[in-house]
């Protein structure tokens, strides 16, 4: 018989009321498609259907297309372009499988932007990755995963758990399959020398660092120079995140001006623009070795890119924390 | 061997400590018996028994009787009559249910009061429906269920996910059974117009409003007329809530007025007193329909009274909230 | 000129836009009209007006005829007779404050209903107290100020400050200028045994407790008896709080039993029925001393019963609180 | 002698520490220059400055020139497009405010977004509304000001309080300046019935609605018709919102359908797209009149629209905010 | 094939991602070495393996040895000397614990410190007991398990549900086995005397108690006195806890002159100083019965001690809070 | 008159209750004797009075001897040794004072520890400066203050706001006055290359830093190294914070090795033990340049130590925050 006031006859239920609570469910926002649909396919699981709308004047309507109800939902998005749009996409969709009373909410997002406003180092200045992690934990996210934060102390940003992953590991596994001689690490910045001493150590290189000074000078009001030797080395040059490449091209500079032989880049996130296209093709680097975080679109893709996909790193994170096994253990630790 | 300052001898334990977190368990206050009751018997289960004392300066005190650790509790009240009263019990036994470490309460409030203090209409007035459910978030419910809100924003009081469910389908398959010809769907209030035109939509029938309008006269402060028209059309007229009936007697004064032939009368939520009837024995309607979220004592029921039991549609929805299975789908959404 | 859109012509501003900010202002609700419009005649100030009305389905509603913006509002409503009805009113008024953005709300409570209800002393009761303290929290209080909790504990449900009076030394003090002779302090029940004492202390009199004993018989399943002695002494029974009456009843035949003569009590808040009006009668004690923390109806008032106001300490205290002075220095300490 | 370790002397500081907290500060986002200079006049304050950014990987990084320690901050921003990137700064802004110490920070939303998800009508959709609301709270805002919300009662999903204006007033009596003869209003849509009473109230004129009705039938799936008349009868078309004017469109085809003569459109907020406009030549209005809480570009400005400011409402209560002063008497309330 | 990026080839998955959330795993932090040990026997488990470090400027650093990710946690410390040192290293684990994604964190303290500074019994004095609670719901305890509270009110200074356990029975069970005639129950506390009354009652022996009274004389500023009688009486002093011994000292005294016989003392906690030692063996007590919620070094433990273990208790009532079952029935409640 | 049960007669209250809320007052803790005597001298007031007990349960007990109502609190503590008790001892003063209805509560913190507990940089641990963070927040406080935190990022874990100051400027002009030729700055970590180069940047000097690497090497674990040159150069060595001294000896050391001359050190905290001491006066350093910001004991100071104060600093920021005006002006900025 059907129940009064709905489409339904209820199905009989025997002895006890089982349930298949905390069953496992995976979504991607616009920005994330592409990985998405890698990360199911390495999980074997099809990834949630929704509907998206964007009403004239820009607001996001979206709508699920199937119930997440005690399920232990994985939402990939990514902030790449428009970050504004994605995160607020983000929210939305947190909010949504709130309300729709998802048992667990995670949030997989390899690339978490704002990393670089994370302290006060002037006066009047706002901390907005503190900001970001209160939106997404203030929205009703239980859990994060993300991707080489601009600075580690951004998981202390958030009271949720979380998992901060590197791809470090893909990065320097892949340039050791390289067999680079005479190599030598670059950072492009002093606040990544702690970073270049690691890809030092396990490349079984010396490190060098480019220090950029402000002078007082009108004319040139930046100094860029060497501390460490470059003569005659080839470079590996490392950072966690490359947007116009302006830091990158004047440290190019400096390092041939000092002797550098061939250079190679490597780094996690790239927020490119066409003036980053524009700088890379005039720097003629050996290579560029990049991963995934952010999608490149095609025109933004050059014949010395080597991306590296961190789908599998992403997936296996996943699966793991939804058994609830260790994570810490694929590396080692 | 006796556990040492207790009267127990502990179970031998196997090889594992194996868990059975998360049972359901329901219980119904003072205001839902015969909801609870009904929905026990439609779930086949044991409503769970407690005790309750009323002290002499009207303190409530509750104790469960048996234990709800680690179950998936649903807490059936009302906020009928006496209102406070009912609500204070439900977030006494909200308390209790927590400190007893329930794995998730859930609260089933069939009417849920105050829903006409939802805004700040005029300056200096609070928005109670805001304070109920920040009580119910504070008092310790983990999700809720309710029907029929005087107005859906409601949900965004809580922050907490819930099913806002409607009587609607229950009213209006009731309906259209009855094969009415010649049907006009009328509001009594402007404010619920839009559902008006679901309801004709859904009974293929026009819609009129009655509208009510603030004069500078003495004598009559308020001026009732027809939008639309009902000369000689039998009439539906439908709304959330009737509690004096004033708005109905104006709204059938002024629709006889009109032309209107036979009038019915539905709605979700009757909160009733001695004047309520009265108005009703006078009004001679041709059928009052509503439905048991609040149950009329025997003296307030009418023989042209239909009363429609909630019941079963809560039941099959706690079902699926426990088993983590859609609830959209029980409405073909 | 008027501003476009309002009913008003902005006041010339000068040079600066100084604020009246911080300003006192005084409300009372239902339950505490006297002792309101006593505190306002000692402050010197005139209570806020507002409206209330309760509709038929029993919500309450409330518009301040005056505004509050960042005012110092003290709210006076005590927790007697209807409990519930009172302790909502005061959260809506409390909701209604807070939406008309007053600077600060200070709730005066003079009775803190639930206090019995502040632990579990058993598995699965709730503990009330603190509830009731997270309501006022989450309506948004400031502070509040009350008098004679039922245990000073109850001072750390509370995250906000605020002042927890007593009325000992207005109780004692009104005692001693009695000059009793040959006084014992008697405690009707264990748990008030420190006080007793410190009655003991300040009257220079000896102190004896009523023991109650839960025995193995069915007849009599409770037992009193008198730690100390009372053979030949006049007594003072001292309580927080009577409501009944029954603990009183039992005590003082026990004491009579044990020699006792004169029998006078004193207690902070008397939450009467007619049952503790008819014991009062049948027992013919001396004097019965109180305050009117709760006010009681005429019919309520016996004539062997003195009622001490505490209208001059809560106007007092309310006074320093909005001045930022020391309450402490009014007792010494 | 200067304090070591920074650039200055202290000051002498006499006999006490007087401070000046609590001073007005005025700013503006990107999305609010017009208004906010406006209301800068009016209050006679100029609007503090700060330096914005944006980054190749879209961050937008804020820094306040001068400080706002322990001030009273009225921060305007309106939530025009882009609206991400606007809601994002406004949020920023208030990071930056806080974390500067102010003493308390109003945002001040002409046009907030997402009035229409506020509330689950389907399953599976989120509540847009609550979590701008959230985002705001969590931020670190105080209070709020906004101009017709979309619902009431969405000022009940803020904690904090605010001040919920409406451009009704400034509408309506410009409406009252032009005195057209033989007016009916009517609404666009069923949901703003109550509204359009009050305009036909205020207007002394009669009230007309369109209902749009889904019906079975693959070519024309929505069926529009007007409860109500309007042959023969001058037009007042009412909303709160028009974006691509979707809705005008339909309902101005059905009124003249229906005989209604000079049709005029009054609304608060525009925020218009090319098609938006390119309806309104088709149109041909008698005249469109709206408000600027959203600033139109240049190329969308016609010639038979009138924009009304909403400057000297909002000055005028920004001033009383800080003052301590009722808003409500603005409107005789 | 390897994960790219990390150590480890992904185990095959098979049809579903089966998950083994929520297996129960026991913590013990430094303060509880033979506790947890003792527990985890009973349990039958492991204790989980962690690093600690504390490096030069005092900071302890953890690190566990094993995830937790999902599991149901269960950390025992107790808040032995040094106290603040080991309360800072609960906080400091339950961190660890929460950011490794344990599923619940229970924390197991047998002995909750600073239970005297429950209320504010002067003025400007803190709530020391409540921030402790406010501090461990704050580190992200779920749940809480303790023994013997000084107040029973401290319940409700936590937000979160906990087992309040008492060691009556494991104390009063044992005082039964010995038979003792003649036996008076005295407290050494008048804020004691219900709890002394239990005693009485379980015992079926009468009750008296220390009075301590402050007096204005220089010379002896304080007086003991016997409320009851204890003459030719053995006497058991009862109390929860044991400090420096002074007003066990104190009550001996006193009991003493007023002819008791022997003197058994029994209390749960001892937080023993050499000074409490060095009284002990001055006042020659029959038998010294505690529990060993606090460890006592070898040195403090004397020949007429008894410690019972309060391990069998922990481990039950952990087994149970893991399986969901009632805690209550362990002692017919 | 006397007020009934209180000790005093109301002061003649005149027209208006005119309020001195918001006066300063300083308090500071154990560890902050001499710093908060020498702010308090800066500021010309006298720092507030307080009882302090430490019970022999190791319980501390804090008792103001002043009401603090209405007023805007400093209250400072460092986190030097014992660094739990003065860490505890501190939020129970914050617990007091809220209590006791402060209207602001700054904590000023000149030595926050656990900084380098900042971030997951391995796993299964945990972020203890959140933590802190998160207390302090919870105890109560409103604003803290401090000095160089060992990462910018810090400021981030506070949600309140706060002054993150520096002692940069205070040690760098002394080091300026001393004309030092031929320097080389050198950091001792990787981690603080960004603080090196500002150092050098305002010296005008060159930089060069100590790498530590992990090898695999059973005899020597760790290689230092120096990138950059400092052969027949005067080294000025620069850290955050020295403890055992373990860096700085393995730095002189390679510094030396590569051909360094005078070797100066400069640091904000020194938590000293006696190996630092030991090391010290094994390396023979030039100077030992450090703040008071932890205080250091007679036996800890030699004689080629300078300490500077932080006390004029922290006054003059605890002035302007009292009154609302810049801090970043201080510094120019």
């Amino acid at each position: 018989m059907k129940i009064p006031g709905t489409k339904y006859e209820p199905s009989p239920l025997g002895d006890n009321l089982s349930s298949n609570f905390g069953a496992i469910k995976l979504f991607y926002g616009s920005s994330a498609a592409e990985l998405g649909k890698e990360i199911g396919d390495y999980l074997g699981i099809k990834p949630g259907a929704y509907d998206k709308n964007v009403f004239s004047n820009e607001n996001i309507f979206i709508r699920l297309r199937e119930s997440v109800r005690g399920q232990d939902v994985y939402l990939v998005q990514t902030m790449s372009s428009p970050v504004h749009d994605n995160f607020m996409e983000m929210l939305i969709m947190i909010d949504a499988l709130k309300r729709d009373s998802a048992w667990r909410i995670n949030v997989v997002v390899p690339y978490l932007s704002y990393g670089r406003s994370d302290k006060k180092d002037q006066p009047r200045v706002p901390i907005t990755a503190r900001l970001i992690a209160n939106m997404i934990e203030a929205a009703g996210a239980d859990r994060y995963i993300t991707i080489d934060l601009h600075a580690g102390q951004i998981q202390g940003f958030f009271n949720i758990p979380g998992d901060a992953l590197t791809a470090f590991h893909l990065l320097s596994d892949y340039v050791i399959s390289k067999n680079i001689p005479d190599l030598t690490v670059v950072s492009t910045d002093l606040g990544y020398a702690k970073q270049a001493r690691n890809w030092g150590q396990k490349l079984n290189s010396p490190v060098a660092l480019v220090e950029k000074r402000r002078v007082d000078n009108a004319e040139r009001p930046e100094v860029m120079s060497i501390i460490g030797s470059v003569d005659g080395r080839n470079v590996l040059l490392v950072d966690d995140e490359v947007n116009t490449g302006g830091s990158v091209f004047n440290a190019v500079k400096v390092l041939r001006e000092n002797g550098a032989r061939k250079i190679y880049l490597a780094f996690t996130h790239g927020f490119f623009t066409e003036k980053t296209i524009a700088r890379f093709k005039e720097l003629e680097l050996e290579e560029i070795i990049l991963t995934n975080t952010i999608i490149q679109p095609e025109k933004y893709r050059l014949p010395n890119m080597t991306v590296l996909s961190v789908a599998p790193l992403l997936a296996e994170v996943i699966k793991r924390a939804h058994q609830g096994r260790s994570v810490g253990e694929l590396f080692d630790e």
